[in-house]
């Protein structure tokens, strides 16, 4: 099946078979060794691809948050977009917040707070929405991480049920106040996030 | 020298050993294996001490954050000393975080963030502590594995020169934002942190 393997060689490739180990292994685990493994070709392979794995895994970072909500979205409907997509992978937080720290300009998620955080008419959109994206980068990794841990019983502490209760709450308080104007009530709890499921 | 011996031991022997590895080897190489080797013990002898990796790193994220700043400090200043003293410490921020993922209960720096909102007179005091600490730990993370990546050459992007320019100022909105009330503009400038010295 040699058209499969050209396919599975060229960059979008490369990116796509990274994503599907990064679900199975976890971020700890995805070396350029194993995602080679993955395609079936050597590691100098994916060089040829991506410069290095910081560049290939900001590329994973941008895949991973490109499920952006609607361009004229509110600011915690965006918030919440981006929190979302970061769960829908294994350790895709932690994977969005390595990747941050390394690129000096402004990634997609940055862009798509500042825009939601202008319309609404707040001051210092740009810093605004640096320190937003840090919140929702702090706050989401806590939480995958948290789960992921439950799920492997490794958590520590008091016995509670519902190890994430209160932390949708957390979550809304976190981006209103950082959004610097008030939301309505009934606009913060308006959509119940099923993210137990996804993360 | 027997009672060298018997000192290093001890669960604070242990506690200190493993600070220094960190430093040394950071929080991906910071395995129980190593940790043994550097007290020439067998990595069962830790576990007299901590029932689990889970429960050392939890008790390192305790004396990470130990240096606390006054009991009756503001909550900008009571933020600012746990970020300094997440960057005491090589991966000192991610360390905290993920302990802070796997800890149901309340921990230090989330109980002084509380106090200090409560005495600025923010409501809903509990959660606002939450948020500020999953900011706070955010920020942090991404600031220190940025110069920490940049003291590696691994950043990506377009050559600005200093690295950290402007989180000082993102951190400072951030924090101001979530305490929920305004904080005068002399005093959010007042302490310049030098953090790059120390990560």
């Amino acid at each position: 099946m040699p058209e499969h393997n050209s396919t599975r060689h060229d960059r979008d490739g490369v990116a796509r078979a990274a994503l599907l180990l990064l679900d199975e292994v976890g971020l700890a685990d995805l070396s350029m060794r194993r995602i080679a493994g993955a395609l079936d070709v050597q590691p100098s392979a994916l060089y040829w691809h991506f410069a290095s794995k910081q560049e290939l895994l900001a590329e994973l970072a941008d895949r991973i948050t490109a499920t952006m909500p609607r361009a004229d979205a509110d600011v915690l409907t965006t918030a919440r977009g981006i929190r979302d997509a970061l769960f829908t992978y294994r350790d895709g937080a932690e994977l969005v917040l390595s990747t941050s720290a390394l690129r000096l300009g402004s990634s997609p998620a940055q862009t798509a707070l500042e825009s939601a955080l202008r319309r609404h008419g707040a001051d210092d959109p740009e810093n605004r929405a640096a320190a937003l994206l840090h919140f929702v980068l702090g706050h989401a990794t806590l939480v995958q991480q948290r789960m992921h841990a439950d799920s492997h019983g490794a958590t520590i502490g008091d016995g509670v049920h519902d190890i994430t209760a209160g932390l949708d709450r957390v979550f809304d308080l976190g981006v209103t106040a950082l959004a610097g104007t008030p939301v309505a009530d009934d606009e913060v709890s308006e959509l119940p996030t099923p993210r137990r499921d996804r993360a």
